[in-house]
């Protein structure tokens, strides 16, 4: 275990030793601007006011005060007659001035290492769900280790999720402790991409991290190359510090994780119903969570992830597909870019409970704003459903095809004098033979200009009636099917397995993890609980 | 009939007398940009680019010499050795700076009259569907005049479809005049909207224009107030103008029947590989169909319609529902913005023959990014399945719900001193309860703040299980069975359809325009065919 407060030399020094050249960089646009649904005045207009607001509501403290508050007091912040932390804005420019920009996501697999920059769009899962849509019913039970350890398989073929952070929550481990190894067991046991994880105890986090360095076979390897991150909010919105969650941020900062500094409020619930209201309180949580950490580890590898939620106000109830969700995330990139920090969106939300068309435009709408904003991690953008409460296994694939599409928009048009293609216009129009099949530039740019989906229909009405009239779920279905039966991926087998079952009490059966157990294709019936 | 060139005194009064302020605006944005693929360079380039392959490479002729092409020539315009109209810089600059901006879409209902000028963002349908998917089981079959009829009345209650652009060919008749009459018959019958046709023959104009003006009820009216508009392209990609088509538009333009100057090339066939040269290709064709347009009737109203398709080059089929065609038409209603001209994109199409996840992805992706590029006009953005060869009348429903969402996306986030909140954001967090619910500020935006969908789920997923875990396709077409077997428009109802029938040989049947025909709740099988 490498642990250690983030301002040391030796701090310093592993940081460095963070390459960003030695990631795989996100989507960029070849040009174009990002999706900017606030005018620049707009945007200042919203950081000043998010100064404002911490200089003069400032931030409130639920439990005990946290001990990063105590560093923030040092360097400048007040505590008012309410017992609130004011922030003056020197302290949020200092932190803004100071915070890590660059940084690399590592992975079990180096070639699936990721560079988080300003600029670099990645697509990955989140969630909590505590919930999975039955593989062949439509209803929905408790979610499992199992069925976390088989989220993570599938999700290591998915070329379009860039790392697993763990979807689901494994409702059936008896202790909190229990339940953050396992976590991580059944990540690093399924998959080779970059990892992530919520900590629900400080005391976790070493384990975990010993967990993840046995895996990747390199022990006291993570501080200089985490290969999991971390979103964990500062505190309670509205505006509040929470004790318990500050002492677990802590241990993740000193642990080298990289946080996702995240406040998740809602709109009409825990933030104003404004949603311009919403932007100035979820900027200003998000930045006294930047102050927290520059407070205590300066430098610490972050990304700035204001996660502005939405009420339905008929109900209160969060919606996570609406349009607005669609805006505000598009606002948070924005806001991103303003302080020229790497940023975090939740987007990929429904309030859809099954892969339907509902599903298909919540889904999209959210996560193509997220992208053409600039986003640069989009956290929950895969396999989620029911505004976050639940799962499904085929929308893993349904959404990564669709991520695909995204990720191609997200490019965007590459103008120069090849493409603008005027030799070959006065080729195929004067002397040609007026089409541009089979025209060299045509067989040049098939590849490399155009995204073929996978599992997308793109046949004739006939043919899609003769092939059996599918929809998109079915074919989905087929997919996960075939893969959960088969790909289990076998990067911990034999003895690094068993040490770490020896060193830890893992829960997932050695018997679930082997070809011809549960998802044999020849027992369709049978689902993946435990 | 009022006829006329476009350039005279009382074209010009009639024209005047179309008052901007009379129809319903679109959507706009409350500020930010639209989303721009390219940059301004790009745009520049782009331009100058198209303004080349019109000077060098010029338009080819399919068929006889249009005569519209003889006012180009004496304009400006030459003939080269190869027969092909070379246009020079100023004529485009002139067709330019003298088309139309503003103008209004009547509509039988002038409460449903639409604004069409620049920054105006509305959706409607179109296409020229040959198939449609049964109601109950999964398979496609010819259209008729009844579908057409059905679509109608079904788009005539979905309140975020602006207009209805026939979606369908009607099949069931037995000549290109009795299906444009007809065609306008059931138009007209099915929805007070403003109507939209593509005309088959030259010859249908003025009967279809007699025909909506007795519907109206207002005969000679329709110069000065059209309630119809038609996408009729110059002439055949790349780059050629056709006789038959020529003419069809000039006998449009003379009846005073707005243009959507409408060129729809297929990157990889019709058109570049690179999107950058299909962006050349389909600007150098619309501002062909610009330049022909004022030189026979400047100041007519136009829409500018730059339609770049795309085809998958593994077969070679259009594909409508992907990455790169939502990023062309973004770019073509980027284009538009250049020229200020009123813009119309095809957007909406998806390659999905079903309104499954794949198609709600699809429609979105592309509906979405037309809208915050700015898009005027929003062409097929509902119902449209199989890359346009084929409808679903329950698709008309589930795009309306989803267009609902998008409009709410395009306006925008609203910032100024009451929605940023500061004053609640004090109260709540300093005074007050801690959370917004039930805060005068939460009441007073509930509504003007939020869109509330009216098909998607958003229970929870017990709920949802209890309600029996309907996905969003089965819930339109419970509603898309309920409009139909009740929503019979009676705006042409008696002494006036009697009169209409008298005039013109209409092939719906009035057995079928009643409640408790074909579309019976008690008849879930019957299937819209005549």
């Amino acid at each position: 275990m490498t642990a250690g407060r983030g301002g040391g030399r030796a701090a310093r020094i592993a940081r460095e030793a963070r390459s960003p050249t030695t990631g795989m960089p996100g989507v960029t646009s070849h040009g174009g601007r990002n999706f900017e649904p606030l005018t620049e005045s707009d945007v200042a207009r919203i950081h000043r006011a998010a100064l404002r607001v911490l200089e003069t509501v400032g931030m409130g403290m639920l439990g005990e005060q946290p001990p990063g508050v105590k560093a923030m007091l040092e360097q400048g912040a007040t505590l008012d007659a309410h017992g609130r932390v004011r922030i003056p804005e020197a302290l949020v420019e200092d932190a803004l001035a100071g915070a890590c920009r660059h940084w690399t996501l590592h992975a079990l697999d180096s070639d699936r290492a990721l560079e988080i920059a300003p600029g670099q769009t990645h697509y990955g899962t989140a969630g909590g769900a505590v919930s999975i849509l039955d593989f062949h019913q439509r209803h929905y039970r408790d979610t499992t280790l199992v069925d976390l350890y088989d989220a993570a398989r599938l999700i290591d073929t998915l070329a379009n999720i860039s790392w697993c952070y763990r979807p689901l929550v494994a409702r059936d481990l008896d202790s909190l402790r229990a339940l953050d190894v396992n976590t991580a067991y059944a990540l690093a046991a399924g998959t080779t991409k970059p990892w992530g994880i919520t900590f629900s105890l400080p005391q976790s986090v070493a384990p975990v991290i010993e967990l993840f360095e046995m895996a990747r076979g390199r022990p006291g390897s993570f501080f200089a190359e985490p290969c999991c991150h971390s979103v964990q909010g500062a505190g309670v919105p509205p505006l509040q510090y929470a004790y318990d969650r500050c002492l677990i941020k802590e241990a993740v900062i000193r642990a080298g994780v990289p946080l996702m500094i995240a406040s998740a409020p809602q709109a009409g619930a825990t933030a104003p119903a404004a949603l311009a209201g919403t932007m100035v309180q979820v900027v200003a949580e998000a930045l006294a969570g930047l102050v927290y950490v520059q407070a205590i580890a300066p430098g610490h590898p972050i990304t700035f992830a204001p996660w502005p939620f939405v009420s339905d106000l008929r109900t209160g109830a969060m919606s996570g597909g609406g349009a607005e969700q669609a805006l505000l995330m598009g606002a948070a990139a924005q806001m991103g870019h303003f302080y020229d920090l790497p940023c975090s969106v939740a987007a990929g939300m429904t309030d859809a409970k099954i892969a339907d068309a509902q599903a298909g435009f919540e889904k999209a709408s959210t996560n193509l704003i997220a992208g053409i904003a600039g986003a640069g991690m989009v956290h929950e953008s895969a396999g989620m459903h029911a505004s976050l409460l639940g799962c499904a296994l085929e929308s893993f694939v349904i959404d990564n095809e669709m991520l695909g599409g995204i990720k191609r928009a997200v490019r965007g048009i590459e103008v120069n004098d090849e493409t603008l293609s005027l030799q070959t216009i006065a080729e195929v129009n004067v002397e040609g033979p007026g089409h541009y099949l089979g025209h060299q530039q045509t067989l040049a740019l098939m590849q490399s200009e155009y995204h073929y989906p996978a599992l997308s229909d793109r046949q004739a009405p006939a043919a899609w009636q003769d092939s059996g009239s599918s929809d998109i779920l079915e074919r989905a279905r087929t997919v996960a099917l075939e893969t959960l039966s088969s790909h289990y991926p076998d990067h911990l087998a034999g003895s690094l397995d068993r040490k770490i079952r020896e060193r830890f009490d893992i829960h997932l059966a050695p018997a679930r993890m082997r070809p011809g157990s549960h998802w044999a294709k020849s027992e369709p019936t049978v689902t993946g609980s435990t």
